[in-house]
């Protein structure tokens, strides 16, 4: 406990510049201020976000950075202001909040607090003001978590606290891919029992919308991925059909409306690619069908004909699931402890945080579902 | 009744081709076949869909054609097989049909009968089959109505049975227009009490919706149009305040986003313009705003940045108002006949069918709302 109200000098990963290799660095975590936290982070995992932020979304804003947004570690001190939490306790740094004051947090309805890091710059970059510095410089804090580090400070607001016995190396896997895809399912595309699902992209968001979809009783759950490789995975999620669409001279909306007598009641583009996105909207049935954007990419503008709205179908996006961040994250947490969630079957690759580039390299090229870092001892 | 069962001539505004006026011929009308019905037009009214088919989407299909979908009148003589009217009956013929039996028509949530017309066809166009001829030549029966004559044939899926002591030359308007536009707002978008809406785009479906708005309760009605004379119109509805994109020199979204501190929690295209469906989804509150297609186009696609969609908000698009038609218009005429719905005061000229080109140009410069051409004594 000697580092309360210190400086912290430890490692991370800081991303200088964009579509270059992270490189591992050693900073200084200032203490945490008011309503904030400093946590040591255990284990992060990668997710795509990250890559789409370090390579497709070159602004040249939002750097020098230290990214990372998946994870989980143990508070190590608090700032003034701070009750609910207290060194030692197991936490899930978020990049969703939950002040429980706005009018977004008081109405049921959403998950979009007001005080949201994507609330407040849609550019998904990070608050100007920072906890972080290396060799003298601010180091941004991406979506307010920078979690490829081995401590990081984050707002009261925007941390879960989870049950003392949660492995933190398995559940860190809930502080965004896989609570993204299952709530997008179940939160968002409140996908009915006995219906019929396609879940586009079978990356962990992907898998974890399949899981989604079973939890909520969905008769078929059609897999979508032009990678045959990640169709054993998705059997284990739950899907009953796969369909590449590689394996098809039309498209694959065509292909879906064949198989489902005029398409799905519930599709989930779990890619963010916007031709994607047209083809999720188009596989849904007219009069009911759901579709929701869950693959995150601001690059470019997902279009389609209007006819396909007026005669009946629904497109909505989901972020974080649709979960209300503190309340719904620690209830995630129970599910997987009471064997309802699954999470070990998304982790593929195991690493150290000095390992990270590599990591980067497998989710790249699809090799990984998801590769955690083992970032500190628990 | 000495008409029944043999060919009836009359008189109709033939389309011949696209772009070029309408003509006044005679036509020749068979008789009913196999359950459907033979319509006397009392009146028409001439809605933008018409005018979009006739002068926007000129694929060379459809032609030579009877346009006009937005009517009532009295059964002339009925097809073998009807049952549910008989000659004398005051009847809307129906661009919506509503079979009873399809999967769609048997889930409450939709209106899409899988015997529609755009569900066959999405070009808008017209079955092949027709009962209308003239020099020789079918004229296609556009959206299955073909209004713009004194007779036509309907498919008694697609008739609605209305009160005897309805005002033909008043009720023919929720053939279309103002169904569509009142429904959007009440059975698509669900307009909350004490919420806040916008309404973009005030001609007859626009000014319907603000009157769906009121109806639903809520508390802002914010009308959007470009033509300031429509804003008076507007109010008379329910609008509670007027926005010109024109006044002002930012986007329209950021205009109402300062009005309604965030974004409306509804709000309704009723231009069919893409470019006005993307401000009108910019322009709902984030976490709840649900935006609703209402205007007809299926020249363009429609577009948005993904993070729109991603942040809460809801996009839906709505066919005849979402209302079951056979059910839904007989319910309506009732309650324009108990005074809860407006439709005098949509009508700004009465004519007769055979001014209906001049009715066209009233449509196309803006000059009116709603033209109602009288075409036979009831």
């Amino acid at each position: 406990m000697d580092t309360v109200g210190k400086v912290i000098k430890c490692r991370a990963a800081v991303a200088w510049e964009p579509n270059k290799p992270l490189v591992m660095e050693e900073i200084e975590v200032a203490p945490p201020e008011a309503n904030e936290i400093r946590i040591k982070i255990v284990a992060t995992a990668v997710c795509h976000t990250d890559l789409f932020f370090l390579h497709e979304r070159n602004k040249g804003d939002g750097f020098p950075a230290v990214l990372g947004h998946e994870a989980a570690g143990t508070v190590e001190s608090v700032g003034p202001g701070v009750t609910r939490f207290k060194p030692g306790d197991k936490v899930i740094p978020l990049f969703v909040s939950q002040c429980r004051e706005c009018r977004f947090c008081l109405n049921p309805s959403t998950n979009q607090c007001d005080k949201n890091w994507p609330g407040k710059r849609y550019d998904v970059s990070s608050d100007t003001t920072s906890r972080l510095k290396c060799k003298g410089k601010t180091l941004l804090q991406f979506l307010g978590t920078s979690t490829f580090s081995e401590y990081t400070v984050v707002k009261e607001i925007a941390v879960a606290k989870i049950h003392d016995s949660s492995p933190l190396d398995k559940v860190c896997l809930l502080g965004c891919g896989i609570a993204t895809g299952y709530g997008a399912a179940v939160n968002t595309a409140k996908v009915q029992p006995g219906s019929t699902c396609a879940v586009f992209g079978l990356g962990a968001v992907g898998l974890a919308a399949v899981m989604g979809c079973k939890a909520a009783g969905a008769s078929r759950i059609i897999a979508v991925d032009i990678n045959k490789d990640k169709f054993q995975k998705a059997e284990v999620f739950g899907a009953t059909e796969f369909v590449n669409p590689k394996d098809h001279d039309k498209p694959i909306s065509q292909v879906l409306a064949e198989m489902t007598n005029g398409g799905v009641d519930f599709s989930l583009e779990c890619v963010g690619n916007v031709g994607v996105m047209r083809s999720a909207l188009e596989s849904c049935v007219k009069g009911w069908g759901v579709s929701v954007l869950v693959g995150w990419t601001d690059v470019e503008d997902f279009s389609a004909s209007p006819i396909q709205l007026i005669a009946g179908r629904t497109w909505k996006g989901s972020l974080f699931g649709g979960f209300k961040s503190n309340d719904g994250v620690p209830k995630l947490v129970n599910d997987y402890l009471d064997k309802k969630l699954k999470l070990d079957e998304f982790i593929t690759h195991t690493m150290t945080l000095d390992q990270i580039n590599d990591a980067i390299e497998l989710l790249k090229t699809g090799k990984c579902i998801r590769t955690v870092l083992n970032v500190s001892a628990p």
